[in-house]
């Protein structure tokens, strides 16, 4: 069984490959809202569907928020689980996109040829390049050269809460050799990459409340508590004047990058001006110490990623609000351990709080950093599979993201994960305007045949 | 012509009052949001015909902005001119509303009777009383004991952006003995009182802007700008240790309080206790020197009215946003000058500004504070029918409010401004839930009547 005719295939069939990613894009399974229940449920169904049409054994699981597609294919070879997730992102602010988030459309750019849509790059169209491999493979030869296990989930954009639970149940089921997760981006928009370590994340939410109702700023400016003052100033504190985050233990299990990781990323020749100067920046704002790619791949941060409070709409209103509120994500990574800065973190807020001051906790997700063992052989076919591919050498990098989903499968499954993808730096996950570029679609499937091939 | 008969007619017709009265809330005239501009218009056309009612040459002159409604009444007598405005605030948060805001309604309650609606206190409801006032004596004496000009504006809850021009090309038609407002409260719920002094307003609107666009927080958390970080930081430095503000030359103007005054206020007795702990509040969080009255009524402020940036919606989204934004109002005192105070502030920010971040500013009105002049005799007058009214001696107090009108009538038509009204500080304006007791209808209108008798 060779890849040589799988590949051609994949070329001839890109229209209907595309056309069937298309059909994904146009469900707005948005996780972390519940208007948007009954579209997880249609993503979840159609993917299934999908599998069947390959001949897996695959079916949707329900669990308590949205459900996990299961599927298992082929009878021979490696046993590998290949992950992705079918939830995405809300969409707002909806008047920034130039096209309906979920009018999914194939469009000619002057860069190229793009797949515009809310998870277009973030996560269907990265999965859609690993079921469009095998389902070349099947119909080129008939049988695939290895076994997969495909976990298909609808809540990794909201924390993945029932994760955990499923992976404990259906332990043996889904225990494999090595996990693969087509999750992450290309080197510079450039190069392949497969990713050895990630950072793991810690949201929080926290609403200060002051007085029992909103107030007029007239008759109560002056003496009574204002909890957007008191958000401020609490938020203000989080960070030093370096760039360094105050809550105290934080740093507490931050290991320093081992001088060989240091010289072989800095032969990356991270282009930090461009990856800056792409969104409108010139100067790296993390922690002053450490250089731009180490901010991302091997800091930790805290970021603040919404705060309200009053009256936001058009005009003025000159309330003095009862309450106001900010969602917070600490990134982490080495071996700092999410309970515990969340634990310090919310005494820190709590004894600066004033008189008269109260605030409510809401957990957005806590997941520790993962670390990858690349010792294992499949980690060097792929490498060899995304060099031939792409043409330019496949670096080991790091990954500035969250996909607890891999610390996970190590301590529940005992199973090593593998992170490759073929994302770009523009193509604007988590914001409006997404789009996940044909030649990452195109080549992301090649990969995957180039990979299958190299098992077989 | 005596205030009895006519006080009797007020009692027997109180019911027809209310009508008129929830007629008029039940038009939603909230001016700063576009959306309403018939609905401003209406509110307008019902009060002119009101005025015509009376047998008031009355009509509604256009402006830029919402119109305002002009009539003259009476031939003879003391020449007053009479100052209301018909535009409420906007209604959110709604979900904390328990009617409807505009499904006006009038209430029993273990408190007492209640109209229920936006406007109910701010200021419709108050610009009634002065109106059925009028009508009672009209409907009893045949005539007026003085000659009134009704000034009803539309644009008082969005700055007035149309009333200054609007006084200048009509000063000679405008300009009366004395103004008088009803726009304001009694002192602890309980005594009338007569303002003497109001605090001025600026209002301003800052977008932070950092990135081209939302950035995902795991592939830009670290080096990329925050800005809610830069806003957070920015408001966090704008009071000192001691709740004083910070803005360069802020404090320019605003004079010691004199010690007669202080001595008067403080003869008030004040429950500051009582008046924090209506709202659930119980320590004062102003300039820790001042006593809690003073914060209110002679010291300067500075508030932040609204915030928003990045997510905001149910659950968590790991945005880093591009942009992030606040709304902030400075109450104002003695002779501090609001231009000079927006052009510090303003420069104050933009020197914090850290790289690759900008600012895009909004004004929302500049006015100064008032001192009215009390040796006109109609204010000894005043305080004689509200004393008689209410059974308790009425109060020259302060205001913690802004009602920059009192300095346009000074400062262009050359007028003075008496103020009273009959609001409780339980009233709830600019809040969920507005009201305004049946009983301060009820007396305010009896109040007036009063005062018309001593103009007899």
């Amino acid at each position: 069984m060779s890849a040589e005719t799988v590949l051609s295939r994949i070329d001839a069939s890109l229209p209907q490959a595309l056309d069937r990613l298309i059909q994904l894009l146009r469900i707005p399974s948005i996780s972390t809202d519940p208007a948007y229940k009954g579209d997880c449920a249609r993503a979840a169904d159609w993917l299934a569907d999908e599998l069947r049409g390959l001949g897996a054994v695959a079916d949707v699981r329900p669990t308590p928020g949205h459900p996990m597609v299961v599927g298992h294919l082929g009878n021979s070879g490696p046993h590998i689980l290949f992950y992705g997730h079918y939830d995405v992102q809300p969409v707002d602010p909806l008047d920034l996109w130039d096209t309906g988030p979920f009018d999914a459309v194939v469009e000619d750019t002057p860069k190229g040829r793009m797949i515009r849509a809310r998870g277009a790059s973030d996560d269907k169209g990265q999965l859609m390049t690993f079921i469009e491999a095998c389902r070349a493979w099947i119909a080129e030869h008939g049988e695939m050269p290895c076994r997969v296990i495909f976990l298909l989930e609808g809540e990794e954009e909201s924390g993945s809460p029932s994760l955990v639970p499923f992976l404990e149940q259906n332990a043996e089921e889904l225990t494999a050799e090595l996990a693969l997760i087509c999750d992450t981006g290309l080197f510079q928009s450039k190069s392949p990459a497969i990713i050895t370590m990630l950072r793991g994340l810690l949201g929080e939410e926290l609403t200060i409340h002051a007085a029992s109702r909103d107030l007029h700023s007239g008759m109560y400016g002056g003496p009574a508590q204002n909890p957007i003052r008191v958000l401020a100033r609490i938020l203000a504190g989080l960070h030093d004047d370096h760039g360094r985050v105050t809550v105290p233990g934080f740093y507490d299990g931050v290991p320093d990058l081992p001088p060989e990781i240091a010289a072989q990323w800095q032969a990356l020749g991270f282009d930090h001006a461009g990856f800056l100067g792409d969104v409108g920046l010139s100067v790296p704002a993390g922690e002053d110490d450490a250089p731009p790619l180490q901010q991302i791949w091997s800091r930790p941060t805290c970021e603040f990623n919404g705060i309200t409070g009053g009256y936001t709409g058009e005009g003025f209103k000159t309330v003095l609000p009862a309450q106001a509120s900010a969602k917070l994500s600490f990134r982490l990574v080495g071996t700092q351990d999410p309970h515990a800065i969340r634990k310090s973190f919310r005494k820190m807020v709590e004894d600066q709080l004033p008189a008269d001051c109260s605030v409510e906790w809401k957990e957005h997700g806590a997941s520790a950093a993962s670390q990858m063992e690349i010792e294992h052989p499949l980690f060097e076919k792929s490498r060899a599979a995304l060099t031939e591919e792409w043409g330019t050498p496949a670096a080991y990098a790091g990954c500035g993201g969250s996909i607890p989903i891999a610390g996970h499968f190590q301590r529940i499954l005992g199973m090593n994960t593998m992170l490759t993808g073929f994302a770009k730096d523009d193509d604007q996950i988590h914001s409006p305007n997404e789009k996940y570029d044909v030649e990452s679609f195109h080549k992301g499937m090649r990969s995957w045949v180039r990979l299958l091939g190299k098992l077989a």
